[in-house]
């Protein structure tokens, strides 16, 4: 098999030789029709659909990189400290005061200035009120407790203003050991005023890693882009919103929009970055959608609305040692989620052979579908089959070469 | 070429001819069995695995897009203060107050209170023990120092109580200019007690943005979701942890757990969404893996457990200035990285037609490898070879109707 | 059709008879040697760039995981309290504290002591001088101020500082409540010093959840990852970076390096990982890319550098209240956004079957461009044409049996 001559004979006949398929080509109107529809389906799929539509010769990043910074601007009007109304700027109301894709603005709090003690317990907590000492173990489910419970059941009337407000008088409250006195939930002031007013300026850089392409929303001249106000039909490139359309957009209900402020809500900003890299860089433009991620507070029974405590600590010199103080805040508040997505097409030789070469392989079946139909159907099946297929039978060659030659 | 009657007989050969390729059959039972088992196995393959296991007939989202908000409950009590015990609350032992997908619980401490003077080097520093001035040169490698060191070489015992614990009375320490008196890393207190009791509530929004769908990991009723513990065997969908449980899972030695309690450690909490939306929402559903992330303390030589700084400040009228004072914590401890993958299939005639094409292209290859055997081994393939290839030689023809119009 | 003899043959010419497409060889040097070179150059496309080059054998992962931990290193020294300099460590000037991919180290600032009350507005407010209270509008445009304005024109020289330095003496200034007294933007003190020796140390955890692979940037011994400094020719896998070093690369302009430090700068650190799976592990390492993202001072006209406001806050006993005091901090620094980027690549059995199919389909490309040429160019063609096609006719044929049979 490898002698030269074979290799040879193999070589002349690789550059000699053009191979191409024997057709067998069938004259009938029905079934060339038939086959002629199917062909052409697949291809206008291909053409218009494939590579058209779903952009196939492009290939897509979707691993966009982004950063976010934002800025809040405003001045808001809290109720709780007296003799001085409390009047709130950006330092007192964004809580970190920076994080990097996300933003917490407060919008009500609870406010409670503690040092370590020992005081009664939260009437609202469970298993708080007690008749003896023996309503509070020191060890059971602790998880909900403002302290340490010292074991010990406070009846004193004068123990803790929050007692005062018990309508069982001959009842107590457990004793803590910890911040006291403890935070009084059942106070709920109104929500921060004009909160509504306050505007977020979101900058995002993104980049396309594997295309190296760099962009940022800022996308205007300055002076447009520093006093504009979001909108989603005349501005939706204005990287500047107003908390009070955002909120209107999340949700149609006032009812609702008032609870968000009073309790808390969860948004989330999405930018989305929908690239052509095969068009001009200036029409990667990103899209701005608001929506709320918490549940309503009609349909939530659990986990409602967002909070999160923190403290401001400092010490003072008590005449024989240094007290630790602290303000405990129960921060109440909108808390905005930005969120970057995208992808970017762009044509890519590769992409577009490898579709190429999978819909011939589906033009393929055509063929193998008419045939199906051609070969099978009706009475001229068998000689259309007749005319496809040859036989080669050995066997019977050598059959009828014996007869003839006997 | 493009002439009228040519156009015509063309397009009359299209809609009336069906092209088929012309098929030599060849009567063998060895290679037709060989060639059908090629054929059965591709197809098979392309069934079972390419469409049946491998969902071929899906489009996959990769880019998951997640929200994360964390709450932590528990009561711990520390050691360091004296009168008081130090009850800390979540206030306390969360640095920051909150992160997005992120959660820090302190679970030990070293704090100091700290006011801006001139003090001696921690005697743990360095280069920080002298025995004059010319020791303590201010340009060198500053990097681990507490402060800018003044060139001075304090000897006096009473400067500095750290001095006191040093065996060498003749030594001295080297003058910084900082923040006083500095931290003292050899005070190694034991961890905050109870953490291990500690809950963590985990609510994970998430989105398949190409899908359009929505999930949250808050998949049971309200009294379920606020009273379960999480285990991965009874309750896996539960998103409420206990520290002592993800500890345990994480880590099996229980005194490398001990010392992840007292210098820290890394802790990632996978969120896994693998939703197959084809078949019904409600089977898409979160899978938590909980992993260690830093390196076991037996290993690791370098970069120790997790620890950060952190400090608040406060100012106090020293008669003639406010004088700023701080209290530094070094903060050991758990920190939590919530990480949210996932990805999510859904029937895509475009992915099922592209997989079908490569498919059909496959199965061409099976035709390729059994003609190579058909006509190659043995006597046989020379048969089917004169049967399979019509030769076309315009040169021999001509030359035999040559010879024989001579 | 469906009658058990059909079935019985067809199941039998199933397992005995081989199909193979009859195949017309043409002996011309010159189409063969065009086909040829088509498909030589698809099997070396194939091979060399969709194979090779583009590793079309491997399943890719793009969903990395990654987290990121971050370590600053450094005294820095500031100007603003006498009569005590200013030193500061890491954690005055890393705000906040910690963040998950992200660090804000401050090179500058402008530290207010205030407390809740009334003074005038800062001379740099737009509308902040008044000639009467008329000019002093409550409700017009607040996004700007520092505070809730009260109506009222102060004239009096004495009631704030900040008058004493305008120039037009008969003009006053808008009184406002809220925080005093206001933020003197006009005093720009110097950038911190030092901070160019400040060390960053990044430990980033990386994971490809598909294949299951997980990485850290500490690739080699402990010595030399805590002595090491980053650099992109030497030291390149240093985790180790000088905020110098950093500095330079993003910004060759040395004036731009000083305001960057002034006013504040984005610098992302870019952390890619390319790895190739079917290689050892040991070669799957990270290459850091830095690169600056705010715009360069010459170019910007708005929302210039880097800054935002944090506040300490605490209380004070003041004979009948406790007063709130803060020390509202307006930080310039320079922001560090850590991402990681990165793919892995593994061999897969799907991918390659899938773009082998594909493949296949490009090459039935090339027979057909093949044929277009041969049976179209020239007198050869028709001869080509009658050989590769046998026409099938019912009709002629019961017309041409109909004349025989006449």
């Amino acid at each position: 098999l490898f002698n030269t001559n074979n290799i040879k004979s193999v070589l002349r006949a690789f550059v000699t030789e053009y191979e191409t398929p024997k057709i067998v080509a069938i004259h009938s109107w029905s079934i060339a029709i038939t086959c002629r529809i199917v062909q052409i389906l697949i291809l206008l799929y291909t053409i218009l659909y494939v590579l058209g539509y779903q952009k196939g010769y492009q290939q897509v990043d979707q691993s966009i990189i982004s950063s976010v910074i934002l800025k809040v601007k405003g001045i808001g009007t809290g109720y709780d400290e007296k003799p001085v109304t409390s009047i709130m700027d950006n330092a007192d109301y964004i809580i970190p005061s920076q994080e990097n894709s996300a933003l917490f603005i407060m919008t009500n709090y609870i406010r409670t200035d503690q040092q370590r003690a020992k005081c009664t317990e939260g009437i609202t907590v469970d298993g708080a009120k007690c008749l003896s000492n023996d309503n509070c173990m020191k060890d059971s489910d602790t998880i909900k407790r403002n302290g340490r419970w010292t074991g010990i059941c406070r009846k004193s009337k004068n123990s803790s203003s929050i007692v005062d407000n018990s309508s069982s008088l001959s009842m107590g409250l457990c004793e803590l050991e910890g911040w006291c006195p403890v935070e009084n939930d059942l106070v709920r002031p109104e929500a921060i005023r004009d909160v509504l007013n306050f505007t977020i300026f979101i900058k995002n850089f993104i980049e396309f890693p594997k295309f190296n392409i760099t962009r940022s929303n800022i996308l205007r001249d300055a002076t447009y882009s520093k006093y504009c106000i979001w909108n989603s039909l005349t501005d939706d490139l204005c990287p500047i919103f107003r908390v009070k359309n955002i909120l209107e957009i999340v949700e149609t209900d006032a009812d609702e929009r008032q609870k968000m402020l009073a309790y808390g809500g969860v948004i989330r900003i999405k930018i989305d970055w929908n690239c052509n890299l095969d068009r001009p860089l200036s029409e990667c433009i990103p899209k701005y959608t608001l929506g709320r991620l918490d549940s309503r507070y009609r349909v939530e029974q659990f986990s409602f609305g967002f909070n999160f405590r923190f403290a401001s600590h400092w010490k003072y010199y008590n005449k024989t040692y240094y007290q630790s103080y602290r303000t405990l805040t129960k921060a109440f508040g909108l808390r905005f989620i930005i969120t970057v997505t995208g992808q970017a097409g762009k044509f890519n030789f590769l992409t577009l052979t490898l579709n190429i070469g999978s819909m011939i392989g589906v033009l393929g079946l055509a063929t193998f579908i008419c045939d199906m139909v051609a070969l099978n159907c009706g009475q001229k099946g068998n000689v259309y089959r007749r005319e496809k297929f040859q036989t080669v039978d050995l066997r019977k060659r050598i059959e009828q070469l014996r007869r003839s030659s006997e």
